[in-house]
């Protein structure tokens, strides 16, 4: 399936590597291109006319940047994404990247909407709420968002990670989850050995070779101009 | 074959607008979705088998960034791109998008070498030297460069406009080449109607319908998740 799995110490040592002055890519770029490659993965997996309300679950986090940029994406590919956004950090980044998805006029869902919504008005979940540096329990508002992710029909596509497993082992005691589509970024982790789901996707074409060989991890064959490859 | 083709005022005024509180992209983001536009337009235009070796001329602004950004992602598309860029400003975007491209060891083209480059090493030319804010006359280092343009029988693909041309009247006296593609961003500058080559695709899958609308040009339908669309 694929070579070398990451633990988060190495996770976080090449997203260092790749933000740093021999890297030189910003927070910026490397987002952009990440969410990118989430919402293609999405249009690869799930027609638009079948799948066009996207309810995108943020967390506040990397993660969840991602998960702006990927509702951007998939409104200018013709679905229809709503946005559930509870914390908002004031940082710069997730300002401008919530503003840039407000100027496409997405409905923004309220904590007290949620469940009726995803319940009503939702063809498909991304899951862009924790990434791989999450450690510990889920609290809330998040903890009725992974809850809801337990018990829906509804297909789920979670961003590198599927939120609140451990990053190492996988699924846990309280969150077990399995998204149909998982989309790991720059290279998968180490609990993507427990993916049971239909579809895996790599995203983050952007890793210089050299890197990858530094820190031991393979860059599979990308298709022609596509920023996400099945793995 | 499109509609409103934008005046170099509004086209300055739309950029000003994306990078505005209210449009909230940073110049990171437009530069890697338009250098990644450029980079898939190529991509579908020239065989990487038959046009792997890629000349990318970089101009000492803009539509220089957006070359260094296609440069890169020409290099993970399977290509082989060399980068004559002759004036490096000290700018920090610029420099940070050269080191990107650094760590991926495409050549490197000196001023005394390009000449010879481009006749004996190059298989297609990446015209990312002038965009749309150029007025005046070409100067070296980049008038060997357009006059290279306008001899050589190798396809050129020009970023945004062809580098020299009046950006309201397109050829001019001194400079006349028909780049084979033009890749134009966010929405065909005023001399596009004088482009006589093959193919003309659009690229900056990131325009706001309400921005479009307010500066009265069309969005075309891009197909998929592409991020660019020939028109």
């Amino acid at each position: 399936m694929f070579g070398c799995l990451l633990s988060q110490k190495v996770a976080q040592a090449v997203d260092e590597e790749l933000m740093s002055t021999q890297g030189a890519f910003s927070i910026d770029q490397l987002m952009e291109l990440a969410g990118l490659s989430v919402a293609q993965a999405i249009q690869k997996s799930f027609d638009v006319s079948k799948y066009q309300r996207v309810l995108v679950c943020v967390g506040p986090g990397n993660n969840g940047g991602d998960g702006l940029v990927a509702a951007r994406h998939l409104s200018h590919f013709g679905y229809r994404p709503s946005i559930y956004y509870p914390k908002q950090p004031n940082k710069d980044i997730y300002q401008r990247l919530l503003q840039q998805c407000k100027n496409l006029n997405p409905t923004f869902v309220d904590t007290d909407q949620f469940d009726s919504h995803l319940q009503h008005e939702t063809d498909l979940i991304v899951d862009a709420v924790f990434g791989f540096s999450f450690h510990g329990q889920v609290r809330d508002p998040y903890q009725n968002v992974i809850s809801a992710f337990q018990h829906t029909h509804l297909p789920i596509v979670s961003v590198d990670i599927p939120s609140g497993w451990d990053v190492t082992t996988g699924p846990t005691k309280d969150v077990s989850f399995q998204p149909q589509v998982l989309v790991s970024l720059t290279a998968p982790k180490q609990c993507a050995s427990h993916f049971e789901g239909k579809r895996h996707f790599l995203g983050g074409r952007f890793v210089p070779p050299a890197l990858a060989a530094k820190f031991d991890f393979d860059i599979p064959d990308y298709p022609g101009a596509d920023q996400a490859v099945e793995i």
